[in-house]
């Protein structure tokens, strides 16, 4: 088997991210927050380092300001939901549906009028977004680095505009998370969201949204915090009031580790992406394969075989190859009609730090013979 | 270390839990509903099982109706913010913040209006939430079992009257998912929420929420489904479109692992559960000691030490005892208010069927010994 859809979630977990999990499973299954005994100050011990560890990643300022969620899914729904107010919001075309879904839900209600932003090659200029701009813009949505392509964008350049209009600026890190740092002081990102499961190497189930003093999120979800539990409304103290309900604490040990085994090996794991990339990228050189990316740190590379649907494709590359990558939409189909592949969508293969040449080779060889032999698969 | 915090969570975490987390992680680390390779087919497989397990447990009639969330207080929020309208809500004073606080958060916002139903001798009858009935009453919230006293309610009493005047019944099952079932048909329950850390053992970040057919909650989360790609607004199929992001798969297998392994162990953990309750609520014995709750199948014993703060009890039974239980108010301030309770907390101790007899015996010495010197400590 040939795991190529490493920016869905990376198969790979070092040993350190299951050490994590089996050592909080096994010596620290209590509630952090919650309680004085010695396990539960140590696992709000290893909270707040976390917290800290991410806030002086992210640069955002505050350490209470990096809340923890369900996953990046759940911290971009936070950030939508959470700062929803009527007016006019921005959407980059190269969002995931974590980041439309919820945009679209507060147009449908009528609360926004929404603006998509096409990317122009890849990317999304401060020139666009100005275009764009209304007086009432409050919000705008830029992914750090697309789903489908893995184009990186600019998100400083487009920071500093909304800044300077006073708005704010959400950058989903799903698929940077792990692959490259973002500065949110220096690029003014008022908000980042982050997932565990994909580049950190952590499992399925945290994720953590990191905001500076520029806004406070409204809580989307109620319940228990351990804080002021006199309280039948939600306190509105950080990060408490924004992370009711029993933590998913294995999950963000796991995301903890993760962001620790990155960091040692920042180096070491992005020459062997970078070369695993430049390798995969070489499918633009088989005869009848069109590409949609160019090399990126994501990852990842997306193309078509001339004359067959995505998923055929797919199909064929896992029935025929055991090899495992990603068709259809990727929920982003707005970048998929800037693209113009929403009809049959594409293919998205991508690599992580454990790929090995020999299979980015057998990939090679496998397209080749799918575009050779298009009617045998 | 004596841990009796077990309602919060069980600390205890057995072998095929373990073994199904590690399981999924090494060798399921893959995203299920996405794609077609064996493994994210065998994850499918998996969450379908899981999810008819709980369908066949519950009696909801429908396996698509079983929605897996983040944990029970994201169930609670789908059920309650899934379904808000306008109108009259009756909740049970004996609710959790998890309940409360989005009930109340619709209040606030001036979307409800809202009535308490005190419990009296612990119960919640069919005749109480009956004088509160409004004409617009369209919720009801009655836990299954207290999280403070362990009183479990007769949830079908007042699931027929709530069936006959054609409103909702929510059952908040934190207390009793591995304790006791619930009959959602026979009891008249149209919506049930449940976490898989407590007493299914299971790990935190998991729960679901299951409704009958009678109900649909609208989505309270928005993002990736892996469904419908295409649509930038939210599919309304069931269960993808009210499972939006990447679900944890760990954690849903660690529940899934904790209702066989309740299933298979039932009779043999209710009687260690009992035996220790039992001895547990002797510490109503002890002089100068209070106690609120009876026997009960949650496994919680809830008391007080005359003159002292339930933080004070508590802090003395972990630092000279070695002892975890649990002070304040539980998340629970309504409860408190109705037990007398609501200033100085009150001090819940709950077993789990890993606990000995030998660890109930050294908390009725250490209570014993804090009522008799309560100035020593």
């Amino acid at each position: 088997m040939i795991y190529l859809d490493n920016a869905a979630t990376t198969e790979y977990k070092p040993d350190v991210v299951l050490d994590a999990v089996t050592d909080c499973i096994k010596n620290y299954s209590v509630n952090a927050n919650r309680g004085t005994s010695p396990k539960a100050l140590y696992l709000q011990q290893k909270l707040l380092e976390t917290r800290r560890k991410l806030s002086l990643l992210y640069h955002n300022g505050d350490e209470n300001r990096v809340v923890f969620t369900a996953g990046c899914t759940a911290a971009l729904n936070l950030a939508v939901m959470g700062n929803a107010r009527r007016g006019h919001v921005i959407v980059s075309a190269t969002e995931h549906n974590s980041v439309l879904r919820p945009v679209m839900q507060l147009q449908k209600k009528g609360f926004i009028s929404l603006s998509v932003a096409r990317p122009e090659e890849g990317k999304i200029t401060a020139e666009q977004i100005d275009r764009l701009w209304k007086k009432d813009t409050w919000l705008v949505c830029l992914s750090h680095a697309s789903n489908v392509t893995g184009t990186r964008q600019d998100v400083g350049e487009v920071g500093r505009l909304v800044r300077q209009r006073n708005a704010l600026l959400l950058t989903d890190c799903a698929q940077s998370a792990g692959y490259f740092p973002l500065d949110m002081q220096r690029e003014c990102v008022d908000m980042a969201a982050i997932g565990g499961h994909k580049g950190l190497h952590g499992i399925q189930g945290a994720g953590a949204l990191i905001f500076n003093d520029r806004v406070t999120p409204r809580p989307v979800t109620f319940g228990g915090t351990g804080t002021e539990s006199s309280l039948p409304y939600q306190p509105d103290t950080l990060p408490d009031g924004l992370e009711a309900g029993t933590l998913p604490m294995p999950a963000i040990m796991a995301m903890s580790a993760g962001i620790d085994w990155w960091l040692q090996n920042r180096e070491k794991h992005a020459a062997v992406m970078t070369e695993m990339q430049t390798l995969l990228q070489q499918v633009k050189n088989i005869p009848h394969v069109k590409t949609y990316s160019s090399f990126n740190q994501s990852g990842i590379t997306c193309f078509n075989v001339e004359g067959m649907d995505s998923a055929e494709v797919t199909e064929a590359l896992q029935r025929q190859f055991s090899i495992t990558v990603r068709g259809g939409l990727h929920c982003a189909p707005l970048m998929h009609r800037c693209l113009g592949t929403f009809d049959g969508g594409a293919v998205r293969a991508s690599v992580s730090c454990v790929t090995t040449r020999a299979q980015c080779f057998d990939f090679l060889n496998a397209v080749e013979q799918i575009a050779k032999y298009p009617h045998s698969f």
